[in-house]
């Protein structure tokens, strides 16, 4: 299956380095990403929302593994059951936070996205679909459970 | 950008008729996805998760529009401010609920996709990365706001 790229996005994560898990450990850090010219139409109306689903593409990652040992974890997952990068397909997927709209570029935080990462998709953020109560993370819960989170959610 | 198809879902809906806009307005259909075999090292630990999100092609969608008028509304927006699937790329993406694993074999309720529809990823929901509080979800929240659901969520 064949996708193009739609933009893209920039970010101060020039490695993975410094760069958190996730963007809302870190949430003050900005990034944009530049619609290109030809799909410029698309963001009409992009600006009511608070948050939006960006999909876009690991371009910086040459392996495509399927068992991982996550970052906070001892044992093996399967990538279904992590949010590694290194995962078949090497779709990206991140919430973020929507600050402005200025021509084709958008400006969001809440960061977790390398620079010069290629753009696939943006979609909104509709809680009434995207939410849910009584959830279970699995091995995701005992670390962030009440509140908590783990001091090693920066990578090194 | 070239993308595996990772395994096929399967649903009772054979059309977009009878369908919901959204899983979670007919909750008890049930769906599954069948893993192809040479990826099926993917799937441990993927059943200690409530829900799951899935990531697969819209291949029953002939055109890829830029500018919609959504379903619930009477003026244009940005195929990146709705949900339609007549957008560039055709990239989908669902919230599930995860049911049971057997073998390679995925089954979930809350679901909102065709039948033989391809899978290009899972990923696991993990509500302290997905999930957000105060969010304003643009033209949606005049349809959904206060526990309203609207009467035509189910195709026609």
């Amino acid at each position: 299956i064949s996708l193009k790229v739609l933009g893209m996005i920039r970010t101060p994560y020039h490695e993975c380095k410094g760069m958190p898990i996730q963007g809302i450990f870190k949430p003050d850090v900005m990034g944009y990403v530049d619609i290109y010219d030809e799909y410029a139409d698309c963001l009409k109306g992009v600006d009511l929302f608070s948050h939006l689903l960006l999909f876009y593409y690991f371009h910086a990652v040459t392996e495509e593994k399927m068992i991982h040992q996550p970052y906070l974890e001892d044992v093996d997952y399967g990538s279904f059951a992590t949010r590694n990068n290194k995962r078949i397909n090497k779709l990206g997927f991140s919430v973020v936070k929507f600050e402005r709209l200025e021509r084709s570029r958008v400006y969001f935080t809440e960061v977790d996205i390398l620079d010069k990462t290629p753009l696939l998709d943006i979609k909104p953020y509709v809680t009434y679909f995207d939410s849910r109560e009584n959830m279970c993370c699995g091995w995701y819960d005992k670390h962030f459970r009440d509140g908590n989170i783990p001091e090693r959610t920066i990578l090194k």
